[in-house]
């Protein structure tokens, strides 16, 4: 993460991406004005300032505070919450509730695209171990979820913002595995829809038609029919 | 991260993980009494408290403290640096340089082990793509360490404790790898020594040659030759 001459906050992005769009709600929340800069970096070149502020990992997306960049998006949000803490703390205080937060952001993280991807990338053996994995992974976040209004409680917050975006991925999710999301997990979607009450969430979510066309932007991409 | 029956702080880890070290050498600089209980889990079978305490990823480290697990390694660092706050600070206070630790200690995370795995488990073009990798991770962990001297600065900290046990893999890792740690990443291997001579470090640390005839064991449990 290095120093760049840009001021303010800016976020390098992509419309699409479930990982920018945690960040783009967690600056919502905190209601901190940014500049959005648009990097089609999963199709396309990488920006010179894209490639200076992430040159480890060279993605999407980039948080520039002050000049200073910051990667990876978990980290990002975390940022967000202790730059910003004056409102809509998304972590909580007590150090047990933290690490709880943390241990299923960190679970959202390591299965939900990887395992999304499988989804729509193979076929035979490889799509049915990804479709029955896919399936325990939103049983797991079913059962965390319970009957609370937000992962954490009454309050939105880190594990929301993480897993979220992913909701208008659903689609695309569901029409390739071939099975209901809301019949697997019907809670897990009418949360979702709760989430989608709130601004932050709802004018940074794809449309998930969009996201789907995207998809097969993807599929051709990748040469997968 | 359910409830158990276990009061006090309790660590089920298993020896030669250096995701456990972590725990150890956290729990050892915040001065943390705590029950060491062995878990062979990665050749054997998993105890019923360990099932329980971990449901979700099945794995050792975990910590138990007042009967609640806490379960990923970073994640139980963070928690044991935000439980006992009153001594040695792991993570910085100011929200860039803690987003930095975040970055590296995450880098190494991702990287460091499974890359690792590769250069004993793979032969030929696997292997080597392996190798010249784990280059590139020790360049880049170079670079960032520069003549500092912990990550952070002058005090050992959350990167140090992601990163240190390792060391003791590193034997292993240049054995399978064909190369020799210290010419291409002599600060890290100084950083290394600089590190063994905190008691919290030394009295953690696998030896290298019991690390390396435990990778034999796997490569056999894997059938590689």
């Amino acid at each position: 993460m290095g120093e760049v001459d840009t001021k303010g906050v800016v976020l390098l992005d992509f419309w699409v991406s479930p990982f920018g769009q945690r960040c783009r709600i967690a600056l919502a929340e905190k209601g901190v004005e940014y500049e959005y800069r648009e990097e089609e970096n999963l199709l396309g070149d990488k920006s010179p300032l894209l490639l200076e502020s992430n040159p480890v990992h060279k993605k999407v997306p980039v948080l520039i505070h002050d000049g200073k960049a910051v990667c990876e998006s978990l980290i990002i949000v975390q940022y967000i919450d202790e730059s910003w803490p004056h409102r809509a703390p998304l972590l909580p205080a007590d150090p047990y509730a933290r690490a709880h937060a943390r241990f299923w952001a960190d679970f959202i993280d390591k299965k939900i695209y990887e395992c999304g991807t499988r989804l729509w990338k193979l076929k035979g053996e490889g799509h049915s171990a990804a479709k029955e994995e896919f399936t325990g992974i939103l049983k797991l976040l079913e059962g965390e979820l319970g009957d609370k209004k937000y992962f954490a409680g009454d309050a939105f917050g880190f594990v929301d913002v993480a897993l979220v975006p992913f909701v208008c991925w659903f689609y695309s999710f569901e029409t390739y595995a071939g099975f209901s999301i809301e019949e697997l997990a019907p809670k897990l979607v009418a949360w979702g829809k709760r989430c989608m009450e709130r601004e932050s969430v709802a004018k940074t979510l794809s449309d998930p038609h969009k996201v789907f066309e995207f998809v097969g932007v993807l599929k051709k991409r990748f040469g997968v029919e």
